[in-house]
C-alpha cells in the first residue's frame, strides 16, 4: 500500500507514523514544502519570549530526539521529501504532482492520499501591509524574523492586530521582550470566544500589566517609508516599530479545490467522521478541514494542534481498514496571559442563543482552593445551560486561579451530555490545596439549578448599569458587611448587611412591588437576601449575577 | 414544620441552611455536642503546620464571617444549641432527647429529623494507648493539643500510625513543624486507595523528604511512663515523643442503632437516594452514612466533606418536598505531599478485579505540560478500563505534575460511563502552559485502546523483576539512546536504540519464539520497537508498562 501525506507539521506526521504502526509494510511518503517537520507551532510565542531557548526544543520529542527527516526515516520508516511542493492532485490517475527544489516536476502514485496542508495566516489587503517589520506568526521562520528584529532593542512600540488567542499570547511574549504593546481589535472585545462580561475583565487585567487594548478599532493603513512607523486606525494613529498580524488563519484548500473535493460551508475541506474527503481514497486532517461542533451539530472551523493529532490517528486507522471515527469538537481552548488563565469550552451564551437554545447562565466568582490557604486564588467561572433540557452547553473560566481544570471537567460533561443536576453531584477530588469543599463548578451548577427551578432571578451587572443610566426606579441592595464596603462599593447602593436584614426591612419601605436588586461580593449572600425579601412579601426581587466581583464599572 | 438536625460540623449546617432557604417558615434547630460549628475539618493539618494562622480562618466564610451560633441565628435563621448532646431519638413520639451543659434532659418535637452525627477516629485497644501525647486528629481541640505539644520544641520524634490520607497529610505537617517523622502502616503499602506500583513511588518520594515508611508493620504497644516514649511494633521499637493515630474513622451510629434504624453492611447508616433512613421522617447525611459506589453498584463508606455537602442539599430538598437524589460516589480523592500530588478516582486495578471486571491498565508517565516549557513537571497516570465494555473504571495520578485535573476529568468520564474511545477523543483545552498537545489522559486512553485491540501486550515491572529472579530466559530490550542510559539503566538489559533496531535485528538471534520485553523511558518507543519486532517475525514480544520510569528497583 502506497500512502502519500501532503504536509509535515502536525496531522501529517501523525497519520504517517500511525499508518506504519498499523501496517509496517505500507510505503509512506510525506511531502513537505518547508524544511521543518513536526514542530510545536503552539510553542512559538514561548520561543519568542525566550522561555524556550532553541528551535530544536520545539522540534524534539520529550526525550530530546529532533524529529528531522533522518528521524522519520530511521525510527518511523517514513520517507520524507522536504523542500518539496505538491502542485496538483490527480484523483483519476491517483497521482500527486510534486516539484522539488530544483523545479523539476514528477508524478507519484498513491493508493491512499492524505491532505494535511494546514492553514495560512490572513494578510488583509490594507495599504502598507508589505512594509518591513509587519509579521505574522505561523512558522519557525516567522518566529526567527521577530526574534531578530527584537534582539538587543528595548522599549519598542509593538502593535498587535487581532485580539484572539495568538494575539493575546504574543502580547505577553512581546511585553516580556521589553515592548510597549497595544492590541487593536475590530470587535467590541478581545477574545470573542468569551462572553463580553468575561472578556472585559481580561482586558482590565491586561491593562494592569501595561498592555493597551483598543477595541472597536479598525486598521486603515500601515504607514512608514520602508519600515512600519505608524498604524493608522479609524480612531487615530499609533506609533509602531513592529506589527504582529494575528487576525486568524485560512485553511489551505487550493489542492483540494483543484481536485474537485468538496469544500464545506466554513471554507475548509469537508470530511466524514472517518476523515475521508468526498473522494474515498483521499483523506484530510488538521488545520485544513472543518469538523462538527458536537453541541450544535453544525460544521465549524477551529484549527488546533490537539485536534489535528486525534484526526490523524482516525485517518490512519481508516486508511488501514480499521474503522475509527472522529465525532467532532466542542471548542475548548485555554490561554495564559501573564499569571491569568482564560479558558472556555462549548457554546458561549451568545452562541447558545444563536443556535436556538434557551440559555440560563451562572456566574460563580470564588477562590479556586480552600479559602483559608494562602495558595487560593480568585477564579471566575461562568456556566451556560439549556433551560429546557437542563444540559450543560458551555463554560468559561478566567482569573489567577486554576481555570483549565474546571473547563476540562465541563468539556467532559458537555461531551457526555450531562445535565446540571448530574454535574452538581459529581464526585470530584477534594483536598484544601486543590479545591474548595464544594468545587467552583459544582457551586456554579447549583446556581443554575436554583435559577432554572425558579428559586433565583438573576440580572447582569450590565443591565443594572443600564437601569441606572435610564434613571429607572429600583433599590440596589448591597448586603455585605461595612468592612467589605471599604474595598469597593457602588455609590448608589443601599447597604444593609445580611445579618441585619431581617430586622431592618423597614428601610426598604412599604411598597412591596418595588424592584430590588440584591448583591454581595459574589451574590451568594445576595441570593439569601432575596429569599428573605421574598418571604417578607417583596414581589420583585432579583440578584445581581456574580456580585460586585462582576461589576466592571468605575462606581 | 419543625426540623431538628443532630450535628453541627458539615452536613448538619448545610441541611439546616438549605431547609430555611427552601422554606423560610420552617423552624430549624441544630444540636451540637461541642462548641464549634461548621468548621473546615480538612484544614486541620494546615492549621497545625502553621499555613493557616488562626482557628477562626477555619470557621469563617470566604469573606471572613465566623460561622458561630449568632451567625446561624441572624443570617440563616437557624436556632443552634451547642454544648448540647442528643442522647436519644424516639421515632414513635417523634422526639429527640437532649442534655444541656447543666445535665438537664429535655424532649424536643420534630416533624423531620436529620442525623448528621459524623464519625469518630478509631482508637484500637493497644496497650498504652492512653499515654500522654498520643493524638488523633478529628476536631479543633485535637489540633490545639498537637500544636501546644509541638510549640517551641524541635526535632521531636513523631510516629504516625496509619498511612491513609490523614496520615500522609500529617506527615508533611509534622515535618514542617521540625519533627522527624515515621509512618507505621500495617499493609504492604501506604495509601491503599492506590495500586501498589503507584504507592511505592509515593513512598520513595516521601523518603526523599526524610519521612521514614515502615510497611507491613503492626504496633504492639505504646511504651512510656506518663508520656509516650517508644512505639513497639512487630518489627522493633521506635522512639516517639508524639504519636498520631490515623487508622481511620468509624461512623457515629449509636443514636441510629438505638432508634432501630437500618445500619448498612459497612457499619454506617443506610439511606436511600433521597437520604432517608429506614424511617421516612428521619434523614441522615455526611460521615455517618454509607452510600453507593457508582462503579460497583455496591454500598461503600467513604466519609468526605465534599460528599457531606451534596448529601445535605439533597436531604434538605426532600425534607421540603422537593424531589432530589444523591446517586452515589466513585471514590475520588486527592492529597498533597510536599510538592507531590497523589489523586485517584473510581476503582483500583485490584478493586476492579474483585468487583468482577476484566481490567486492562495503562501506565503513562509524561510531562504534564508541553515538554519544552520549564514549568512542565512529571506526571504518572494510570488508567483502568474494562476489557469487555471498554468503559473507564478508574484512574490514579501521582507526581510533581498536575494530577488533580486529569483525575477530575476521569471522575466525570467514569460517572458518564464513557468508553476509552470516547475518552481518547475528548476535546480538552490545550495550550503549552497547561497540557501536552495530546493530554496525558488521552495518551493513556490510547494505550488502553492499543492493548484492548491486541496491538500491544503489556507486562508490569514487577513481573519483569520476578522473571529475572526466577532466572527465566528472555531478552529485556532497552531501546533508549546511549545518553539516556547514563541517567539510569537496568544492568541485564540489551540496548539497541530504536533508530538502529531495524538494522540490528541480528543481535536478537535467530530464535523467533524467544520472549522479548521492550521498554524505553516511558515505553512509547518500547511499543514502536515491539511493532518492528512483530513485523520481523518475532512471536513473543511484550512491552514493559510505563517504561523505566516505572522501574522501582535498584538495578
Amino acid at each position: 500500500m502506497k500512502v502519500i501525506v501532503i504536509g509535515g507539521v502536525a496531522a501529517g506526521p501523525k497519520v504517517a507514523s500511525k499508518v506504519i504502526r498499523n501496517n509496517p509494510d505500507a510505503e509512506v511518503t510525506i511531502i513537505e514544502k518547508g524544511e521543518f517537520l513536526s514542530y510545536a507551532g503552539c510553542g512559538l510565542p514561548y520561543y519568542i519570549s525566550g522561555e524556550v531557548k532553541t528551535q530544536e526544543e520545539l522540534m524534539a520529542t520529550p526525550v530530546g530526539t529532533v524529529r528531522d527527516t533522518v528521524f522519520f526515516q530511521n525510527v518511523k520508516n517514513v520517507n520524507v521529501l522536504n523542500h518539496t511542493e505538491a502542485t496538483a492532485v490527480n484523483p483519476d490517475k491517483k497521482t500527486v504532482t510534486i516539484k522539488g527544489q530544483d523545479g523539476a516536476e514528477e508524478d507519484l502514485n498513491y493508493d491512499k492520499l492524505v491532505l494535511a496542508t494546514g492553514a495560512s495566516p490572513l494578510r488583509p489587503p490594507i495599504p502598507g501591509i508589505d512594509l518591513q517589520n509587519i509579521f505574522s506568526l505561523h512558522g519557525v521562520e516567522d518566529a526567527e524574523g521577530i526574534k531578530a528584529m527584537l534582539s538587543n532593542r528595548k522599549a519598542l512600540n509593538a502593535v498587535i492586530v487581532g485580539g484572539g488567542l495568538i494575539g493575546v499570547e504574543m502580547a505577553e511574549a512581546l511585553t516580556h521582550c521589553g515592548c510597549r504593546v497595544s492590541i487593536v481589535e475590530m470587535l467590541p472585545n478581545i477574545l470573542p470566544m468569551l462572553d463580553p462580561e468575561m472578556a472585559v475583565l481580561v482586558e482590565k487585567y491586561f491593562e494592569s500589566k501595561g498592555v493597551k487594548i483598543l477595541n472597536n478599532t479598525t486598521v486603515t493603513k500601515f504607514d512608514g517609508s520602508e519600515k512600519i512607523e505608524f498604524v493608522e486606525t479609524d480612531k487615530g494613529k499609533i506609533p509602531a516599530d513592529i506589527v504582529l498580524l494575528a487576525i486568524g488563519v485560512r485553511p489551505n484548500v487550493k489542492l483540494a479545490k483543484d481536485a474537485n473535493l468538496t469544500i464545506g460551508e466554513t471554507g475548509a475541506i469537508s470530511v466524514n467522521p472517518q476523515m475521508q474527503t468526498s473522494n474515498a481514497d483521499i483523506f484530510a486532517a488538521g488545520d485544513c478541514v472543518e469538523c462538527i461542533n458536537l453541541v450544535t451539530g453544525k460544521p465549524c472551523y477551529i484549527p488546533l494542534g490537539s485536534t489535528a493529532n486525534k484526526q490523524g490517528r482516525v485517518a490512519a486507522n481508516n486508511i488501514c481498514g480499521i474503522n475509527d471515527q472522529f465525532q467532532g469538537v466542542i471548542g475548548s481552548s485555554v490561554c495564559k496571559i501573564f499569571d491569568y488563565t482564560t479558558a472556555r469550552t462549548g457554546l458561549s451564551e451568545k452562541a447558545a442563543k444563536e443556535a436556538g437554545f434557551d440559555p440560563v447562565i451562572a456566574l460563580a466568582p470564588a477562590p479556586d482552593k480552600a479559602h483559608f490557604l494562602a495558595t487560593a486564588k480568585p477564579l471566575l467561572l461562568k456556566l451556560i445551560a439549556d433551560k429546557n433540557t437542563r444540559k450543560l452547553l458551555g463554560a468559561q473560566g478566567i482569573g489567577l486561579g486554576v481555570a483549565d481544570k474546571r473547563i476540562d471537567v465541563a468539556a467532559t460533561a458537555i461531551t457526555a451530555e450531562m445535565t446540571i443536576d448530574q454535574l452538581a453531584n459529581l464526585d470530584l477530588s477534594y483536598a484544601p490545596p486543590y479545591a474548595p469543599a464544594v468545587d467552583n463548578i459544582l457551586t456554579a451548577a447549583n446556581i443554575l439549578r436554583n435559577k432554572i427551578d425558579g428559586k433565583m432571578d438573576g440580572v447582569s451587572s450590565k443591565e443594572v448599569m443600564q437601569k441606572m443610566e435610564n434613571g429607572d426606579k429600583f433599590i440596589l441592595l448591597d448586603v455585605r458587611s461595612p468592612a467589605e464596603l471599604e474595598m469597593m462599593k457602588i455609590d448608589t447602593a443601599l447597604n444593609i448587611p445580611l445579618g441585619k436584614l431581617r430586622g431592618e426591612l423597614a428601610q426598604l419601605g412599604d411598597d412591596k412591588s418595588v424592584e430590588i436588586i440584591a448583591f454581595c461580593k459574589i451574590s451568594l449572600r445576595g441570593y439569601e437576601a432575596a429569599l428573605i425579601l421574598n418571604h417578607a412579601g417583596f414581589k420583585n426581587v432579583r440578584v445581581m449575577d456574580g456580585g460586585i466581583l462582576m461589576w466592571p464599572y468605575k462606581k
